[in-house]
């Protein structure tokens, strides 16, 4: 196949969007013949691309919004976020055929990677390999990350996790709960609530749709109060928790990043519990920790081998169900991590 | 005068109120006849109030609100309050006639004090008795602590403090110029921001009224963003504020305790900046840090005798002035931090 042409079917973003992603803002398209070869002297490296990841954050890069970590997508071009790939052709001497690599990558079948370090090689010891952008990717690492290094948690504290079975949710639940913390997770149907409470090991769950009073919800599930808020989701529970932190309580701020440069972005009210509670709120990007991901890699993979954690993936078939499956996080139509199987190998 | 009786003029909580505090929501009273003795066996003591302190966090004692770190005001009792007062008549053994005290006590000309441990006895090494309740007090030990332990400042960084010539800010300022960082104040007249550049060394003010676009205001004054902001307003300027922090920044938050239990409140927006820019959000209340009090009196009294900050005052003469100068503080009407003189000596 390498010096072969072929054609390469891609996930192109269509323009900029207001308001919740639709499968319709991307569209497959056939690519240009390509030639399955890496330049010589380039130092770049073919990929075929095995799997792929929908996350949250992808939505602010479909804005035409400057101000964040990351720049928009450019109209018209491919779809870029996390993968698992496997190189083809190589002309950078760190990679040979068949290496399995993470990182970033192209909605698309094969991609010519022309910055190295955005993806690192992974050793696969018979994990499944869709867990290189989930479990032991990017939402593992934020979820681990999040927990130990800034909800700094203590043994017996209350945990509340919002969007509790998502990529993140599910992960800081499973670690709080070996930590010997106290958690509850939020979803939004009684299938997630289950799992969480039946396969996860999270102590209760509640679907949040089903709770006209949020406060009263939580007052419910914490009659003692919350100690530690993983913040998937923003709006009216962040509201609903800060009048339920504990004193010295501590929020890591993950989520409400898709809510950036939206004009109709609703604010936040109950913010002077910070003071009165003296909580802790802090924002944080797992790229900041990345001298921790061995360590990580080592704890999370040793915690799934010794089978005392587990991690929900929802898989789509084939690179034309992208878009489709992209949207439907912003429904929460996936259960567990969303992934796109391009190839299985 | 130990052993008479006397009429005991005080300054008596009507009822609670919503919205801004108003001089009428307070009222003189010649209080019932008061023996000038602490009853033996009582471990309490009587004291002479000289200074009392008018604290924005008082407004939140003055709604039907019990969810703070503090109960509320009983509807036709004293005013309760910090200020610096001499004893009397004691029958404490720590104290005796003539000591100084500061700490919590009432808005009257006499208080028994019940417990003896909501004050501390002060040395007043020539300097004005008043400053134990500014510059030497509350508001004077939350800008240290909020400044050094939750900023967490490095020199050369850039930092932003609202409400800058109040009682606690213009101490906040100080400090961190003499930690080496730049600073910017806000305040609400052009007198002040007279005095912020040209008396409390801030490197630049404005005057917040003057801005129709804070966002532009402070994108003026911080090209580079903001590093460190000490919040003491809440609303539109920790909204502006948000979206010009630096990577890593940090958020003191200080104000915004007088909106607790408000049915009005409006919501912040922009807290997406959080994540972004990795913003550390931290709400603190100064009692927390106590076991930093002396070295704060030792740090902040030494630097004013050096004549390395200057503390600014406004004093209201007479109990009577106690609830027109309370009211005034939520119009800015004072400069400095503001005290009611009840007797000199």
């Amino acid at each position: 196949m390498v010096g072969e042409t072929v054609e390469n079917k891609q996930i192109i973003f269509k323009g900029y969007i207001q308001g919740t992603p639709k499968e319709t803002d991307m569209e497959l398209r056939v690519g240009k013949k390509m030639k399955m070869e890496a330049p010589k002297g380039s130092g770049s490296f073919l990929v075929k691309n095995l799997y792929l990841s929908c996350d949250p954050y992808m939505r602010g890069r479909m804005r035409d919004f400057h101000g964040s970590y990351i720049p928009p997508f450019l109209p018209g071009s491919v779809i870029e976020g996390f993968g698992v790939s496997k190189v083809i052709n190589s002309d950078n001497p760190n990679l040979k055929p068949g290496d399995i690599v993470s990182g970033f990558t192209g909605w698309e079948e094969y991609t010519l990677i022309h910055k190295p370090e955005q993806l690192r090689k992974v050793e696969p010891d018979n994990m499944p390999l869709s867990y290189f952008i989930g479990l032991l990717g990017m939402p593992g690492f934020t979820a681990y990350v999040g927990f130990y290094e800034v909800c700094a948690p203590k043994k017996n504290e209350y945990v509340f996790v919002s969007a509790a079975s998502g990529a993140v949710g599910q992960l800081v639940g499973q670690l709080a709960k070996l930590h010997g913390c106290y958690v509850v997770g939020s979803a939004g149907s009684s299938q997630k609530v289950d799992l969480l409470k039946h396969k996860l090991g999270f102590d209760e769950a509640f679907n949040y749709k089903e709770e006209p009073d949020l406060d009263a919800a939580l007052k419910r599930y914490f009659p003692q109060g919350i100690d530690i808020y993983f913040e998937n989701v923003g709006g009216s529970m962040l509201e609903a928790v800060l009048v339920n932190m504990r004193i010295h309580g501590r929020i890591a701020v993950c989520g409400m990043v898709s809510q950036q440069g939206m004009s109709d972005e609703k604010g936040i009210k109950n913010l002077f519990n910070l003071i009165s509670k003296r909580v802790r709120m802090q924002g944080f990007l797992q790229h900041d920790y990345l001298h921790l991901f061995p360590s990580f890699l080592e704890k999370v993979g040793g915690l799934y081998k010794e089978g005392k954690i587990t991690y929900l993936e929802d898989i789509n078939e084939g690179l034309e169900s992208g878009p489709s499956a992209f949207a439907g996080l912003f429904s929460g139509k996936n259960i567990g991590k969303q992934v796109i199987c391009v190839a299985h190998e």
